[in-house]
């Protein structure tokens, strides 16, 4: 007897929903803001470059339209509270970071807020104006520019994944509030 | 004292890595072909529309483009051998199906290959055609119109990693044929 089922459409983005779970961090002027984003990835290695999908209506998408840059900071496991808080306000209510006591400091290269406490990486990154598939798919193309990470748990260019590290496990939307954190690793050997 | 180091441009992508690894699937014709994929991501809910990052010099591009579709299928911790393995072959030397032993059967809304055995869930997507993002980013939108998941890891819409079926937990590349596999929840509790 199969054990497969049709997945609803409404559902399909559920499959592919669990990256790593990043904070978006723009500002423009004396205007900050964070929020979480369950959609992002790498498109390409050299230049380093990404892509996120911001919604059209929130704070931080017209942050980053005129700030030209947003930071993603990737929480570790023991923000998983935080994270899903500052995805759920937004900051046209009030500066997220006074609200929720977040520490953040300027990037080095872009200024934009970057994250330490709690993260285990961040990544600057200055926005590749793309008008066609920001307004079509609500995704935004960046070069970056600058990243540093918890040496803790990402040395020698790779994740370390460890039990006596946990807290700083990234994060993976399942979706309302329940994430997976990155577990142990496996390593494929030939076939 | 501060464990953060600055990550050099070059490992940048891999912070952002370890998102589900996929398989895509496509077909032309009498010719089929399977790869491996760390980048990709939703990008809609409604309509259902994700993006994936396929290199323009794979065979894969190729027959996504005269195919006009692919597939997303995702393999479970008990593939992550298989999975390293069609990423690190192409198809222009020959059957990848055919030399890995993988059984696939045509998706029922565009026929591209569906792996069932040992993959968690797959997504039948046709090919939204964005010339300049193909061109620039490699990356390629397509939309859902089709999706299937075994109900032993995803049901009710959601991910349902247990420890008793992680041969089926999803896969997270961290490099060089590491990954990590997607581990125990945590539930976000309000601020």
């Amino acid at each position: 007897m199969t054990t497969w089922k049709t997945v609803p459409l409404a559902q399909a983005s559920r499959l592919l929903n669990h990256g790593p779970t990043v904070l978006v961090t723009s500002v423009t002027g004396a205007q900050r803001n964070v929020m979480a984003a369950a959609w992002s990835m790498p498109v390409e290695f050299t230049p380093p470059r990404v892509a996120v999908v911001i919604d059209k209506t929130t704070l931080t998408r017209e942050l980053v339209r005129t700030g030209g840059a947003f930071g993603l900071c990737i929480p570790g496991a023991a923000l998983a509270d935080l994270t899903y808080a500052v995805g759920s306000v937004s900051g046209r209510d009030g500066d997220k970071f006074q609200r929720f006591g977040i520490e953040a400091a300027p990037g080095p290269v872009l200024g934009v807020p970057v994250i330490e406490a709690g993260c285990c990486a961040w990544l600057e990154c200055r926005l590749i104006p793309e008008p066609h598939t920001e307004e079509a798919y609500d995704t935004c193309f960046g070069e970056v520019v600058s990243a540093a990470a918890d040496a803790r748990i990402f040395a020698a260019g790779r994740w370390d994944f460890r039990t006596d590290n946990q807290s700083l496990h990234t994060l993976h939307h399942l979706g309302t509030g329940t994430f997976a954190v990155a577990g142990g690793p496996v390593q494929a050997r030939a076939c």
